[in-house]
């Protein structure tokens, strides 16, 4: 299995073939990131709990796909940020581990400011 | 730094001490995944390249903190299906890179199905 | 109670108090769009079908609210673009009509290109 | 051309014919939404603002439908939560005229709560 600094390296080798990255402004990659986004949740549009259930047994590939393309665009813009996106993460859990206190938040999907 | 397979612990972790997994059925965390992705894309809204440019020198650590949890979310999801999010990824830059031949797709913004 | 036509006149006029159409170029326009869609999605964010249903009730005037954000940016983009939005959905609404035939899509949630 | 009411009307005999109700709760339904919006994003993603230019003209059709499609599900929820849509958005505006007072917002893209 790939690391993820190799598959970055993977991710801009291809990118650099096709001379893309002209393209490649925050905004739009911002824009592509979100529509990514939006195909993941397309799988579940209109789908009861049960029906779901049986859905993502028999489709994991396809949600696996739409996965790998929202985090294609999360390495990519953090390698053209220049951002530890792995390390951001990492403190990112910490932050909200004292954002939402056990006591509080526990059986509780309340947002962090109401609770 | 933490491995991918240290962070994806360290979230269920953090999910499990608030007992949440209640709340984290497929169609929610896809969700969540594009609402996230949304607060990414705010920070470009409205912004020209020039403003931008200067932007994401400023703001790299508030930019960095939304992508990472854009990436919480891809993993917490892909952990939940039992996806391999990385071979994933991985396996999925191949078939883009027969997607889109580079003869074909050098310099060009076009889309697979249009080329 | 204002026509759509008014409403459009007292948005443009709005914007044109502050000056703002140097800002509205159709992607900013199409982004801040769905940015107030993920608004109204946020609403419903892990709340079980049971919790909606009070929601909506008591939480009303905030979700109206979200529409109409969302609204107003349809209205202005339309605008901007010169389409004539109510004769546009008038004939989509029987373009959806022959895609969904009644005797296929009856009790299902399928989309039409695998009806 | 048909008033807002009208189209109500349509949408709402649409979805009778089709028994669809029953799949319309207010997470689909603001999650199709969602998903609508994104659409419109995708004809901009990657364009260049002279390229919007020429694009717009040529594709207004496309355009207008996608926008059709987001109003689409405006219309629908508001009529299923009872919301009276333009009379919200009419208000809205008002608000939003205070939000924005026209000497601090004049020239600028802030956000309200920054100005």
């Amino acid at each position: 299995m790939k690391s993820v600094e190799e598959l970055v390296k993977k991710i801009i080798k291809f990118r650099d073939a096709r001379n893309w990255k002209q393209f490649h402004n925050p905004k739009d990659l911002a824009l592509s990131l979100s529509l990514e986004a939006s195909e993941v949740v397309e799988h579940f549009q209109w789908k009861s709990e049960k029906e779901i259930k049986e859905y993502v047994k028999t489709n994991k590939d396809e949600i696996g796909e739409e996965l790998a393309d929202v985090l294609y665009w999360i390495l990519l813009i953090s390698h053209d940020l220049n951002i530890n996106i792995l390390d951001t993460l990492d403190k990112k859990i910490d932050k909200n581990d004292k954002k939402y206190p056990v006591d509080k938040a526990k059986n509780k999907h309340t947002k962090y400011n109401k609770l």
